[in-house]
């Protein structure tokens, strides 16, 4: 169908120039020096410009109306690739552009300011300018609801993870909250119990990069198609030919380096994994934030942290670090260094159990920004309530280790913080039915783990973005989210 | 001036996907993984094309016109703006779609055969796809030449050297003719008489690499603003706030990334120091290619290979790689090992004495195909007289190591060989001119070489193309192009 075929070729076109803004956007993070950023800044505006112009071009409304007409002569493919196409561009289109400019400006000032107010634990100031952030999200939410014909939050929620909303979400984390906080304490009780020496550094760089590319490649990673290198901030980026993931190296502890290529590496293999011959359009692209996010963590806490692959992981650390009889390179006790739980203020920095607690609180918090129901002078005290609710922490008058800690909410990405906790859901049930058909530990424990990534690839990687996530997660486990699987997953590990 | 205005900022706008395109080409280069070079190429392609119309677009002539009507108005550096900006547009809108498809074709067919062809002596299969490569750089040549209303072979050099003719080459080269063949005799005579120790590797990469990037900051180069990296085919690459060297590093021989880092460096330097103020446009960039291979080998030719340079170098090699008592590492020594000087086949690995030569052939060859004056088949035996004539190497039935050495004829890229040369004459007299004012020998003994960077500065970075090669020269010089300099100099060093 013509239109159709101006449409694939036109979203080819634009992934050209994502292409472009992706290496130049690794480059930016890895490679370039300080020096060079005033122009690259340039530089990369004035091609998102240009993309967005290209994605909101005029003629793209008529060729989707006329695809529409004819859209019972469409293969499915067709259909999901249309639809693909169709989201972006309502996503491009929808915003006036004083909206897209105002957001930009509030954002980019509250990221800026944030840094400094960060450090000097300056809630009063910060609060300033997220009130203007949040204003303009409130504003951003209901046009998009608008368009979506769907609730405010639920129209952000979208933007990550299609086909969510806020009702399933509060049912799913509100069975989580029912269990999770008396299982963190019985399992911090449990590990009170089981000494763990920890490994003692240094572990200099060269080795931990060693020992990273040894294990990417037993993840299946191809060094035909990406590279590993170092940022700050470690993201996996590129393109899915060429396929850019990053970490940062800490000589004293070289399991947080691991664990994050690890991490990154189940991103990379899901980019490397999608369908060639989608390539280039909306459809083959990875189905949400939430399911890559599965990905990672399938990799990184289902795969990598379970006893039989630390089994694995602790005879090539040895080997790496020249560790034969070090008592901490010990398998029992690598183990449970991996698998340490500990209450903590930071997200980022917070192991497997703890972290839907982090999520949830964020979550219940900016929903509720974004309703209405509450202001943001109100963000600290309840962020101090659900910490104490959860963990036990107080983050009262703590600010910059409590509600100031993260950058999402600085440039009004709200409905991003979900994502993290759903990939986590899924990833649980993906396992769960991964074990009904193959013994999962035995094919870790032989060190060839290809048909734990066949089906990976066969359930998740090669749909793309073909149907949505509730029919990806039915058709790979028999059913649709289901909270539970995530439950007896870190019962069954931890207690 | 409204119309100045909108010129500017159409090739500002267009420099920032230049920059793009600079960046993702130096990481193909250094970065990419093999697999990533399918959709990188079609990436690529498809930003040319865009900066292709962009630069082509049909407002441009009625600006252009109107700017013209008002340049009375114009300050001179406005007027420079202006000419570079038409240049380029001009350049770029001549061309016929047709010729310019016809022309990427053939040449890469031709590229891609030569490869292989050239691995197999293959002249016969090579001189097939060179013939269509030079049809159509005849008709490039006389459409070019028909719009500036110049010599066809000149309008190709125009391309690469604004402003210079076959008629100025051929009295300059002409009079190198006179007295080269007998130069390089002497000097080999002279050499023969002594004896050089080959320093013996291996030198570690790390440790070549800490010596290049020490000499690349002794030589001012800031890595605030620019990268050193490895690739196959040595360049200079990025952008003036973020320039990226490549070399690559040979373990039994230091000199050669050394030099080629040195050699990168003087390129490198140029476009740190292009104006701030004209950055983005055409007037701001470098003068032409002639002049940049003036700046490298200004840096590599009359600085580092000459006796006080080579102390500096002696004492940091001596150091970086631990010799301090190998002969082949005392300053004499070192010296001659740095201006060795031997006929050979290979351009890409001649001496500045003999290098010349290998340039004078192909200068007279490639501006007498463009002019019809003799035709492909005759390459062979006329390259044979030729540097049996220069250098006493006959070259017969050899084409892998003669006429099908270099790929520059294989894309149709007639015209810029010469700039090698001219850059080696401009470098002579601009190091003739500057001893007239610096103690250039005392300055580089004494380790601080701000003072001859400063002069360069002023003399030909900060000038971009604000002015004609001829004026820059002239300026720094008091005299245009003389090749009288580059005899004295080569004369002055190795005799
Ligand atoms: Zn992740
Ligand atoms: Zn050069």
């Amino acid at each position: 169908m013509e239109q159709l075929d101006k449409l694939e070729a036109h979203f080819k076109r634009l992934s050209h120039f994502q292409h472009l803004a992706a290496i130049c956007g690794w480059d930016q993070a890895t490679m370039m020096p300080d020096g060079g950023n005033h122009a690259r800044a340039d530089a990369m505006a004035e091609l998102a410009l240009y993309c967005h112009q290209q994605m909101t071009q005029p003629e793209l409304g008529d060729w989707f109306a006329d695809v529409d007409e004819k859209s019972r002569h469409l293969s499915a493919t067709q259909k999901a690739s249309v639809a693909e196409m169709k989201r972006q561009w309502q996503q491009a289109s929808v915003l006036p552009d004083t909206l897209v400019k105002a957001k930009s400006l509030a954002g980019a000032k509250c990221e800026h300011a944030w840094r400094q107010q960060r450090q000097d634990n300056d809630w009063d100031g910060f609060a300033k300018n997220l009130k203007e952030v949040v204003a303009l999200a409130r504003e951003e939410a209901h046009i998009r609801a608008d368009q979506k014909l769907c609730a405010p939050y639920d129209a952000l929620l979208d933007l990550y993870e299609p086909g969510m909303t806020a009702e399933r979400i509060d049912e799913v984390f509100g069975a989580l909250k029912q269990w999770l906080p008396e299982t963190i304490q019985a399992v911090v009780d449990k590990q009170a119990q089981q000494p763990v020496i920890t490994p003692k550094g240094p572990f200099p760089q060269a080795q931990q990069k060693a020992l990273g590319e040894h294990v990417m490649k037993q993840l299946g990673f191809s060094f035909e198609y990406g590279r590993l290198d170092i940022s700050t901030h470690p993201f996996c980026g590129g393109v899915p030919t060429d396929v850019r993931i990053t970490t940062r190296y800490d000589e004293q502890d070289f399991t947080s380096a691991l664990m994050g290529v690890i991490h990154e590496t189940g991103h990379a293999r899901y980019e490397q994994g999608l369908p060639q011959d989608l390539a280039g359009l909306p459809v083959g692209q990875a189905r949400s934030m939430g399911v890559h996010e599965s990905q990672s963590l399938f990799f990184e806490m289902q795969l990598a942290r379970s006893a039989p692959f630390a089994t694995l992981i602790c005879q090539q650390a040895k080997q790496a670090f020249n560790r034969q009889d070090d008592p901490a390179f010990q398998v029992e006790n690598l183990h449970r260094v991996l698998t340490e739980v500990s209450p903590g203020y930071i997200r980022v920095d917070a192991d497997e159990v703890t972290y839907p607690a982090h999520i949830m609180l964020r979550y219940d918090i900016e929903r509720d920004l974004i309703s209405g129901k509450m202001e943001v002078d109100h963000i600290p005290e309840r962020w101090d309530t659900a910490m104490q609710q959860y963990l036990g922490l107080s983050t009262a008058g703590n600010y910059k280790n409590g509600c100031m800690q993260d950058i999402h909410w600085t440039d009004g990405s709200f409905g991003y913080f979900p994502t993290y906790t759903l990939g986590a859901l899924y990833a649980a049930q993906l396992m769960q039915a991964m074990r009904q058909q193959l013994d999962v530990d035995g094919i870790i424990a032989s060190g060839n783990l290809s048909p734990i990534f066949d089906w990976l690839s066969q359930h998740i990687w090669q749909r793309a973005s073909t149907t949505s996530t509730d029919n990806l997660l039915k058709d790979a486990t028999g059913e649709t989210l289901n909270p539970a699987h995530f439950r007896e997953y870190i019962q069954g590990r931890y207690l």
